[in-house]
């Protein structure tokens, strides 16, 4: 493990495009970076996302295809998939009551909570809701990519890709999932990288960021 | 600064419902959160949202109204909110490309690639690209999450809020912005947050990840 703050792995970490085939990513690794996906918060703690963790060569080599043949897919060791669910529902709601109450107790505030929760939810359309669970997967990403830099592995957030051929591949519809965002793990080709030379590009805080006080 | 892991810094964070409103962040702890904002990776290094940090107490207690009067709004010394862009326009894009030719030198690649991702992003609706631009503050939140359990600065993500309110009070509107995750930033109060002895409810692994080798 380093000692490097955040700061210092949000700047050594960049969008790898090409990573090394040779190398693979270590177990131990893996599942730190699949652990702070699992902690990552998310609204109500709902967690309204599965993580597929994908090795399998000939399911990779389809979700390339899909994704416009970017390298990293199959170059990577592992391929990390987001997907959201299609909709909240009451039974996945309910599932997370029970998972609450086991660990906090019956507590009628707890119950009360996600009774309005699911007379908000339940009614919306299916995308709202869709968009709403997508938004969570993302803060998931941002942790995840924050979790395989303090692991010294190498990724890249990637968004294009066919969502639909990719939930297809990975039989993601009839478990009432949709991909959002692919994250393949690997290590850079130091030397067959074009992007690892260049340097970040950043806006500055002026540009960004407004103080209110 | 602590030399703890990603996962302890995730565990020892929480939603905190309840901050000691004598306590106050200090500067360089937000600037380090602020800074990792900055730094978070986004879809096409767009950047697609502001950043507010509210300190002012009128503003905080009207946004505190619009919000259900969560207390942290006010309680915390500092509020972040995160708004996105409401729309792609060819003026932002181009000005993300003017930022990559100062870093990288004007590569006709880097030109070609954000000429396709206009013939892309201009053409749709307003309301897919917010939803996009959205997703991508969502990035930055889950690493201000972080960022903010490293300083040891309690924080609470919060989407409970009207944004068409925070928007007025904030005058975002006209800025091209909408207010999407507010993020209070504060000690938690020790013994006045029900929530702190809870236990953290978090789904098991093989709830939601699955290995596909």
């Amino acid at each position: 493990m380093t000692t490097k703050t955040l700061n210092e792995h949000l700047n050594w970490r960049y969008a790898t495009k090409k990573m090394d085939a040779t190398k693979s990513v270590p177990q131990e690794k893996v599942d730190a970076i699949v652990e702070a996906i699992r902690m990552t918060p998310t609204s109500s703690g709902t967690q309204p996302f599965e993580l597929l963790v994908v090795t399998n060569p000939d399911l990779r080599a389809q979700i390339a295809k899909a994704s416009g043949d970017q390298a990293q897919v199959t170059d990577g060791s592992h391929l990390l998939v987001f997907a959201a669910w299609d909709n909240y529902t009451a039974d996945r709601i309910d599932a997370v009551v029970d998972l609450n109450v086991d660990v906090r107790g019956d507590l009628p505030m707890l119950r009360a909570y996600y009774d309005n929760l699911k007379a908000n939810y339940l009614p919306r359309d299916a995308d709202v809701n869709y968009e709403h669970a997508a938004r969570q997967a993302y803060i998931a990403l941002g942790v995840a990519l924050v979790a395989a830099a303090e692991q010294e592995v190498d990724s890249t957030p990637m968004e294009g890709f066919s969502p639909e051929a990719v939930d297809e591949i990975l039989g993601l519809k009839e478990r009432g999932l949709r991909s959002v965002v692919l994250m393949p793990l690997g290590y850079r080709d130091q030397d067959g990288d074009w992007l690892l030379p260049m340097g970040k590009v950043r806006k500055s805080r002026g540009t960004m960021v407004s103080v209110i006080d």
